[in-house]
C-alpha cells in the first residue's frame, strides 16, 4: 500500500513521475474529446467512437478516484476536499447519462471539462515547475488589494457607464440603459474594444479618450501591487511537493 | 450619542461593522434598482415596486444623513466636506421630483448612481481591506509623473492622429477631420481597437503598426512609475481608520 | 535685456512663471483652432473667425520667435535647435499661405499642429511638474534595450505573418500577402483587435490564441526593462530647470 | 584564414563590423522582397526584377554559407546547430524551384522569410546593442514561471469558454461549440477583442466583463515575474560577444 501511495499521490520515484505524467496526458485527451464533442458536424460523424472514448476514460478515472479513497486515510475529508470534489465530477456525469437518458442531461456532460482542475494536481507534484508555488502565494498574499482595486474599477465603470448613458441616450450607438452602458464602460476601459457598441456622439468620444487613457494608465496598479509582492515571495522561496499523508495535498506539510 | 458615534463612525465594535455592512449592502440594492429602473423593458413592468423601493432607500438614506449632521460637532464642514456633498446628493433627486415633476427632472435621477461614492468611505473603514491606503497613497504620490505622461501620451496622440489625418482624408477609411484622426490615434495607442474607424491606406496601416508597437512599449511608463511608488509606500505602511471627531472623515488624525 | 530673459527663458520669477502660463494657454487655444478648422462643417460656418484668430496667433508667435532670437547669444544654435526650429515651423506656413495662395499649400497649414512640441519646453520649466526629467532619463536610458525589445517584436510579427499568410491565403479573411499578415499580427500581437481582418480557417484561430497570449506575456518585457531604469534613476533625482544662457535650452548646465 | 574568422564571425574589427552591417541590409532587403513578391499586384508587374533579385541574394548567401562551413572546425556541429540550419534554410528554397518547378514548391519560398532569424545572430555581435543578452537571459530564467501562468491562462480560457458555451449556444452570437468558446474566452481574455464574436445574452455579457476584468488584473502577474528576473539579471550584467572558435556561436564561451 506504501509502494502504492508514492506512485499515486508522489512524484519523487520514476514510477510516481511516469504515473502523473500518464494522467496529465490522460486529462489533456479526454477534454479535447469533450471539446470535440461539442462541434456539431464532428460530433454527428464520429459518435459511436466518442462514445467508446468517454467511457473509456470514465472507467480508468473511476478506477484512480477508487484506488486514492482506498489509499488516504481520512476518506471523508479527501471526499470533500477541493481535490476530492473534481475527482468525482471527473467521472459522474457519464454514469447519469445511463440512469437519466434524457437530452437534458447531456448538456451536464459539459461539466466534464472541470477535469482541467485536476492538471493543477498534477502540475503541483511533477518537479520541473519551480514557480507554480512561488506565483500562487504572491497571488494569495495580494489578493486584498487586488479585491480593492477591481472593487474601485467596478465602481469607476458604473459611473462612467451611467454619463456614457446620460450622453449617447437614443442616438443609436447602443448605449440604452445603465447596464448597457457600464458593459461598454469595462469593454472599453480594459482596452477590450469589441466594436460592438460604439460612442456616436462627439462628448461620446471624448469620453472615450478619457476612459481608455485611465484603463491605460490604471493598468499600473495591480502590477505595482504584484511586483512588490513577488519581489517579497522570492525571499522566502521554498518548495513543497510532499503530500501530506493525511488527506492527500500537498503545501501544507 | 457617543454610542450613536461609534456605530455610524467607526468599523471597531460588533454594531459599528454590523452597520458598514447593512450600508454597504443598502447602497448595492439602491444602486442596482438605479440601473434596472433605466432598462426600458423592465422599467415599464415593474414601475411601481421601483418608486416604492425608491422611496425606502431615500427614507433610509435621509435619515443617516441627518444623524451623521447631528452627530458631527463642525455641522458646516461636514456638509461642504466631499462625502457630505455625495451624501446629500443621495436622497436630494428623489425629493426633487416631487417639487418639479416634469420629465426633465427624472434624468436628473441617475445622479443617484453617484450614492456608489459612499462605498469608499464604508470601505476605508471595513478593517479586511487592509490594501486600499496603501493603494490610494500609491496613487497620489505618483500623481504629478502620471499627470506629465498623460499629457506626453495626449501630444503623441495629437501629432499622430493629424498624421492620419494628411494619410487617410478623403479615403472612405472614416478619419476625415483632425479629432476623428486624435480619436482612431487614441483607440490605436491604448490597444483598445474598436474596429469603427480604421486605416485603409498602406502608408495608413504603417502608421497603425508604429502607433500599437509604440502603445505597447509605452504601457510600461506608467507601470515603472507606479512600482517604485508602491515599493516606497509599502515601507512606511501604517493604516488609520478611526474617523476624526471634528469632521468624521477618517486618515488625518 | 537681463529681466526680459529671466520672463522669457526662466520659470522662477513671478512673471517668467506668468508668462509661462499665458504661452501654455496660447498654444492650446491655437492647436484647437487648427484641429476645429480641419472639421468640414465647422470650417465652412466660422471661416472669417479663424482666419482671424490664425493671423493673431501667428503675430503672436512671431514676435515670441524674434525675442528668443535676439535674447540668445548664439543665434544659430537656437534657430537650428530642436526648439527654435519647431518655434520657427509654428509662424511660418501661415505665410506661406500669404506667398503662395495656392490649395496646396492650405494643406501644409496642419503643420502648425507642432506648436504641441512647444508645450514640452514649457513644461520642463514650470516647476510643479518634478516627474518629467526622471520620465525622460529613464526612458533615454532604457533605448537601447526597448530598440532590441521592438526589433525582436517586429522579426516576431514577421514570422507569424507568413504562418498567418500561408494558412489563410485565398480564405477571404483578408490576410492575402505577407503585409496584410504582418499587419494583421502586430494588430493581434499589441492586443489592439480591430477586427477589419480576423482569421476564419482554425488553424488561423490557433495561431490567433497563440499570439495574442504571446502578446500577453511579452507585455512583462518592456515594462521589467523600464522599471529597473526608474528604480535607478529615482536614486540619481535631481532637477535642473535653469536655461542654458547660450541656446536656451535647459538641461545641460 | 584567421583573418578571414574575423570578419565573418567577430565584430570587433572595423571589417568585421562591416560585415556584419552589410549582411543586415541584406537579410533586410531581401525579406522585403519575400514580402513584396506575396502581393500580386505587384508580383505581376514586376516578376522578372523580382526573379533577378532572388537570385542575387540566393548566391550571397550560398557563398557566405560555405565561407562558414570552411572557416568553423566541426563543420557538422555547425550545419545542425540553430543558425546552421536557418542559414542553410535560407538559400536553399531557391535552388528546389529549379529542381521541381511545380506550382507546388513555389509555395516552400515563404520559408525564405526565416532569413530574419539571421539577424539575431547579427545583432548579437554588434557592440552598440548591450540590452540583448540581459533580456535573452531574464526571459530564459523566468520560462519555468510564465510556462506555468500560459498554462493557468489556457485552463482558465477552457473553463470560461465551456461556461461561455452553455450560456450562449445557440443564441446567434457565435459561440456554437466548446472551441469556439475558448477562442472567444482568449480574444476576451488578453483584451484583444476582435468583435467577430460578442455574447448576445445578459448572463454572457456578465460573463465578458468578469473575463475582461480578470484579463487586466492577470497581466500583473507575468510582468511580476518578469520584473524580478531583470532585477536579478542586472546584477550579473556581462556580455559575451566573442564567438566560440568550435561551432562559431556565440555565448557559451
Amino acid at each position: 500500500k506504501q509502494k502504492i501511495w508514492e506512485i499515486v499521490f508522489e512524484a519523487e520515484t520514476p514510477a510516481g513521475k511516469f504515473f502523473d505524467v500518464a494522467l496529465l496526458w490522460l486529462i489533456a485527451v479526454s477534454v479535447v474529446v469533450v471539446m470535440l464533442e461539442s462541434v456539431e458536424t464532428i460530433q454527428a460523424s464520429h459518435r459511436s467512437l466518442f462514445f467508446t472514448l468517454e467511457w473509456v476514460f470514465t472507467i480508468l478515472f473511476t478506477a484512480e478516484y477508487l484506488v486514492r479513497l482506498w489509499l488516504v486515510r481520512r476518506k471523508l475529508r479527501y471526499a470533500l476536499s477541493f481535490y476530492g470534489v473534481v475527482d468525482l465530477l471527473s467521472c459522474l456525469p457519464t454514469y447519469l447519462t445511463l440512469l437519466f437518458p434524457g437530452a437534458g442531461v447531456q448538456s451536464l456532460l459539459v461539466i466534464r471539462i472541470l477535469r482541467l482542475l485536476r492538471m493543477f494536481r498534477v502540475l503541483k507534484m511533477v518537479s520541473h515547475v519551480h514557480g507554480a508555488n512561488l506565483l500562487g502565494r504572491s497571488i494569495y498574499a495580494s489578493r486584498a488589494k487586488i479585491t480593492v482595486f477591481l472593487m474601485a474599477m467596478a465602481i469607476f465603470a458604473a459611473i462612467v457607464g451611467t454619463l456614457a448613458y446620460i450622453l449617447e441616450k437614443g442616438q443609436g450607438g447602443g448605449i440604452d440603459s445603465i447596464p448597457a452602458g457600464i458593459y461598454w464602460a469595462v469593454v472599453t476601459m480594459t482596452t477590450l474594444g469589441y466594436g460592438d457598441i460604439t460612442p456616436v456622439t462627439t462628448m461620446g468620444k471624448f469620453l472615450t479618450v478619457f476612459t481608455s487613457l485611465s484603463g491605460f494608465a490604471v493598468i499600473a496598479v495591480p502590477t505595482g501591487i504584484f511586483v512588490s509582492e513577488v519581489a517579497n515571495a522570492i525571499e522566502k522561496e521554498e518548495e513543497y511537493t510532499v503530500a501530506c499523508p493525511g488527506c492527500g495535498s500537498s503545501g501544507h506539510l
